[in-house]
């Protein structure tokens, strides 16, 4: 059993910290809205970063940014590796850039060693991946894997009314050196490093998330009508109470739904009720369930229970129920063959690990659907993400890393080590 | 057994037609926000029909409007029978105007049949009863029942900034034969007329209800805290998620409080998540309780068993619990000799009734702090109230009015009968 090259943990600390200080926040963590001026401040350093080791740097229409690393066979689709450098209003510094990192490492990792691999090897910075700023989230990797522009996103406005499409402009006008490429273009497979963004890892001890895909997600809004009636002159018997009934809907399918299957989630977010007076039994009530699974059948069964037994439960208070599907994204199951590698080469490793799904979207969701896709996942303390405190330790970023590295080699094989001058 | 004189029933609902005609809505209903320019037309023309029949006119300082009649002995305290005027902004025909013009019946009918009663008989319609204008409502019974203003209480104003006490200034103004009386006179008694506000009557075919008091009310504020966490990442047993802590709750307490005692109610009726996205778990929902009972025991019985019940809940999920009392108002019992007048007289009367306690709040919940007290109800269509489509048959306002002129003469007896000229 032979071990790949090490990577330099210390220089891809060093880089979180250089990364991490653009668009800090005085509590630790980052805000790099996508497209900002923080935002094409990280792609110019990672661009310039990239071009000093002698990769080349592209973009794409949506603003993709890309370090290509030559292989022997440079014909063949590249690997792709990597995740996305904005964060939210109040990120982390881990989210995004730890896996855009990591694949500069293992760029530079693969150049240190004089490593010629079968075919191109490419670092992804994707465009917009967190949504904060611009909706729809994940738009780099989605547009990518589309290859075109849905028609009206480019019209897309943030929460100042600035147009998306003027800040593509924008961050293609700071980056002129970076070569223009087109859409869509197929690969050979895709691996993101990413923090958990969940407490699993970190409670068992493993070191190594090896992510099987990602779960589906499915926004239903119910709504619940009943009678606007007096609450102090209205006896049981004539009550079509929408709040009671939505709130025995809900109990019901928190004490059913989650403790069935441990690979289900079910959660009401928002819920509103009319006309929202003390005294006043509510006529209507309307509550969000955001559903998600790694079975795409389980989450049609999910809905049809969701949907019979609250059906049943209003029925039975004498309210009616309507239920509407708002979102739905199919669950993406990465590619076997990656999965495979990226869990025997933590085994190898020696790095505790468990099998997974993500909770949370990622860029890889949209990946899969053009080619083989895989994650890495890495613990985050407490599970927390989406926050200035987001934290993982040391030797957990750099084991993340050295996973990616490893598997990359493996799914793009070594054809020849340069003696290094 | 002798019955009393007949209530002119015809008269009645020409009266009735006649103050429906001010404030008059297109779809049947009245306008009339307490104080102002309708009310100031239906207290006027209600003066002016007293004044005709030679009863004395009289305001308080809270424009509570009295019209009296005068008995044998006029230093015995007077028996008072009324309602009010006012209206919800879009209420019925019958809420107030009902038991004030019923008065107005009974006053005419013992002078017609030359009835010296053994002291005073006095119509009151008492200032803004709904509060659906100037906050709080009962404010006229509230502030005769105190015998004074609560400091601050004349600089309420409306929604459109104008001053209460500018509007008692210019309802005195409106209507200067009346003369100016101190609040907080003794009574000999309080009977109110009023619709039921309910289904009960009309459900069981009962056309009075003898009402033995009303319920209490306690209106509690439930916080619970849990943590935002994400929806997709968070397995069940990471969750601290306030909606479900608070949709078990509430469905715990529906399924407990009122089926276990019909004369409880429970209403839930308003509730407020955050932060209130699809895709994050709740950490924060407050919602209100809107506890009702006949028995203040059994008020503080259930508080403190919504209490302990939610912090078991709440706690087992994970959450911490923060109950705050917003309002208390105690129950009334009225008196058991007037209320075993008013069942007597519907009896002799024929009128199928039954006891019960109101549900809402009436003018008669602060004048049984001041004296003996009951209040008559009729039924109303579908129990609707609050409502231009508010309706209650003819025979049912006149049954009404009937049980309140027998009880009157039998709460307030007959002393001479005088040849009619």
């Amino acid at each position: 059993m032979t071990l790949g090259p090490e990577i330099d943990g210390g220089r891809l600390l060093a880089r979180l910290d250089a990364f991490a200080a653009i668009g800090a926040t005085p509590a630790g963590g980052v805000n790099r809205p996508a497209l900002g001026a923080e935002d094409r401040a990280a792609r110019a350093l990672l661009a310039g970063l990239g071009a000093a080791r002698g990769f080349s740097v592209f973009q794409d229409a949506a603003a993709n940014l890309f370090l290509r690393r030559a292989g022997a066979d440079n014909d063949r689709p590249p690997f792709l590796i990597g995740s996305h450098l904005d964060s939210q209003p109040t990120g982390g510094r881990f989210d995004g850039a730890l896996g855009t990192l990591a694949a500069l490492e293992v760029l530079e990792t693969l150049e240190d060693h004089g490593i010629v691999t079968a075919g191109p090897v490419e670092l992804v910075a994707w465009t917009n991946e967190e949504g904060s700023r611009f909706s729809p989230g994940a738009f780099g990797s989605q547009v990518y894997a589309a290859g075109a522009f849905p028609s009206g996103w480019q019209d897309t406005v943030d929460g100042n009314g600035i147009r998306l499409a003027d800040e593509l402009a924008a961050t293609f006008a700071a980056l002129p050196e970076a070569v223009e490429r087109p859409l869509g273009r197929p690969v050979t497979g895709y691996i993101e490093l990413h923090i958990e963004q969940g407490p699993l890892l970190e409670r068992e001890g493993a070191l190594i998330g090896v992510v099987e895909g990602i779960q589906g997600t499915r926004w239903l809004e119910v709504t619940i009508e009943g009678q606007v009636a007096h609450a102090g002159t209205t006896p049981l018997a004539d009550r079509r109470d929408a709040m009671a009934a939505a709130a025995a809907v809900i109990a019901r399918l928190q004490a059913t739904v989650m403790p069935a299957d441990a690979d289900a989630r079910l959660t009401v977010g928002r819920l509103i009720l009319a006309p929202g007076a003390v005294n006043v039994i509510p006529g209507e009530v309307t509550f969000s369930i955001d559903l998600r699974h790694p079975s795409g059948d389980e989450i049609d069964r999910l809905e049809a229970e969701v949907g019979a037994l609250a059906a049943e439960i209003a029925a039975s208070g004498g309210c009616r129920l309507s239920v509407r599907r708002n979102m739905d994204v199919a669950p993406a199951r990465f590619d076997e063959r990656l999965v495979g590698i990226v869990e025997g080469v933590a085994r190898r490793r020696g790095f505790p690990s468990r099998r997974m799904f993500s909770g949370a979207f990622h860029d890889a969701l949209f990946m899969a659907r053009l080619g083989p896709a895989a994650m890495i996942f890495v613990p985050c303390r407490g599970g927390l993400s989406h926050n200035e405190a987001e934290f993982v330790e040391p030797h957990q970023v750099i084991a993340g890393a050295q996973v990616l590295c490893d598997a990359v080699l493996e799914a793009m094989p070594v054809v020849e080590t340069r003696q290094m001058p």
